[in-house]
């Protein structure tokens, strides 16, 4: 091992290639590596390692920390995830962690809305019933009028509230804290505004304040037939509240993250009546590539140039 | 039959009961009445029916027609559908027909938003594997960046445009005759439109010049993995070239309209790979009767004031 030898670390690790033939010339002075994270021995040399100064980490690879150790003169992360709660105590002290704050959001917010609709249009029942050979039109819900409470009203609930409002329906903003200004309310005055809540989406990250945030009570406090919408972290809604008698019937629910994750084949969320059920797909669709691009980019810029990255993450 | 009598024709005949509750008291001198269509043995007597002038349809009861004889001093018939083709010859001469343009701009745009995403975001997988036990994510397309080309630029079509454009998608506008000034195209661009198409959708009206617009080389001029969607009428889609090869499986198709509908049972659009179909419920939701209610109240007043009525339909 040579990795107690300082090299001056002015190189980058990206997960793709070629980034510059469609964002323009990488500047002077930063030698740029590529590693994916999975095709097996890409692994760059133990030379070219100690060089790195920044890692961009290749996209929903979790088993691509195993680098780290290897990675003797590292200053920053860029994850290209908004959840780094599992990462952070994977990285060394005095290394720097960047999050993708703002990159998911277009395809995050697009598949909360697709969720609300899927489930305000019945589209589950369509889909069966194109395949059982029924033509058996009803009257559905709409997501016009309703009146949408987000829970964690930040990067991704910004991007949700922009697609709520151009489908005619009225949107109520809730973060940890309120911000009168902005028409933000405090999560502890849900139990007055869940009564009056059609649709209620979660956008929270897993944090000791989180957990466990959406359970029995609130559940209990939304109207018959609310429906109740997960896009954040699955255990910030309590599951087994969900299924309890009285809400399982009552409530309907969409969620993009369970609790537990992987959701086993067995697991009665499965089956619930009046449940929509997506495995995690929410931040990745197409419209995350070339946000993310245009961060790396950006950061590599910022990196070569010795200025502040953006999006750090707080370490403590 | 006392038809012959000619009665001052100075009533209105509702589907809905007290809409006076909701929105104010009727105006003076008109007498309201209702039938909702459906209910055996509620028709009005004859002598109320002679003095209906104005008479609002029951929505999507098309054998509600079969009053129209007993009602021998009408004026006018104000229908809650925006496609009226098929009621219009049924109307005796001297009837004005007034539509239901607008009512169901936000619920079918809706619907077309919620079939886009769902095709988009794979969500018929993800409901096919929520049921059978199964957690394999994979990264989808999005709606965001896509290039759509609304075809029937018309009042549902800019109520779509809205949506699409906060979910940050391009739209290109396509109507009958270009409007420059507006930046439409005219249908007779569409050939060199689809090439740079990613979504399709159709919001035609049925009539001489709609029908199987959207052909085998419309279809052809698409580039791979593009998806065409229907949400105006079935007819103006050729369902036989979208099946065809080379069209089926290269292409991809969410309609809420086949043709033709109602679909049949052992019709191979329900099976054929990348087809998502719904039972012509796009217009269908609980966004229309809001807006239904408000413009019969609005027809109402302007029938009492002699004032002419919104949404004359042309009878040429
Ligand atoms: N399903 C997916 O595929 C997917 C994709 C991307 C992200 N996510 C998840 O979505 C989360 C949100 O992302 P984002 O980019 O919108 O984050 P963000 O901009 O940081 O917003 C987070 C929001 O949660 C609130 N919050 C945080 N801790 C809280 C607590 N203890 N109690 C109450 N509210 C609290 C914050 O309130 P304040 O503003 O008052 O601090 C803020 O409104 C991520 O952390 C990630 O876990 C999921
Ligand atoms: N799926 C459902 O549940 C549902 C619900 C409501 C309505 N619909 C259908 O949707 C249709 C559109 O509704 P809308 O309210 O948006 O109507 P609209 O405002 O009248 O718009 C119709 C559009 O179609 C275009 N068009 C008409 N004839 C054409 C032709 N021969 N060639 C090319 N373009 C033509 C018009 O072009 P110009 O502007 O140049 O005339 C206009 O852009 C209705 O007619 C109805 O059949 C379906």
């Amino acid at each position: 091992m040579t990795s107690a030898v300082h090299h001056i670390a002015t190189d980058v690790l990206l997960p793709w290639p070629d980034l510059d033939r469609r964002h323009g010339p990488w500047p002077e002075g930063v030698g740029v590596h590529v590693w994916d994270g999975v095709t097996p021995g890409s692994e760059p040399a133990e030379d070219v390692l100690a060089r790195i100064g920044l890692w961009v980490m290749p996209y929903a690879v979790p088993d691509a920390v195993r680098l780290l150790p290897r990675l003797p003169n590292l200053r920053a992360v860029q994850s290209l995830s908004a959840g780094v709660e599992k990462l952070l105590p994977q990285l060394p002290a005095g290394v720097a962690l960047h999050n993708g704050r703002g990159l998911h959001d277009a395809s995050t917010a697009e598949h909360a809305l697709g969720l609300i609709l899927a489930a305000q249009r019945d589209l589950p029942q369509w889909v069966a019933d194109q395949a059982a050979g029924r033509w058996e039109p009803h009257f559905t819900r709409s997501l016009a009028d309703c009146r949408v409470t987000i829970v964690g009203y930040g990067s991704i609930g910004a991007a949700l509230e922009q697609r709520l409002l151009a489908c005619e329906a009225h949107v109520v903003r809730v973060a940890r804290r309120a911000r009168p200004e902005q028409d933000v309310h405090a999560v502890a005055e849900l139990p007055k505004l869940l009564p009056h809540t059609d649709i209620v989406v979660l956008v929270l990250p897993e944090n000791p304040g989180t957990v466990g945030l959406f359970g029995a009570e609130e559940l209990a406090a939304l109207p018959d037939g609310a429906l109740v919408v997960n896009v954040g972290r699955g255990r910030t809604l309590d599951t087994d509240a969900l299924l309890d008698e009285p809400s399982a019937g009552r409530l309907r629910a969409a969620l993009d993250v369970p609790d537990p994750e992987p959701l086993p084949a067995d697991h009665p969320l499965r089956h619930a009546p009046g449940v929509l059920l997506t495995p995690h797909v929410a931040g990745g669709s197409a419209a995350f590539r070339p946000r993310a691009e245009r961060l790396i980019v950006e950061q590599v810029r910022r990196f070569a140039a010795g200025r502040p990255l953006l999006h750090p993450f707080p370490r403590a």
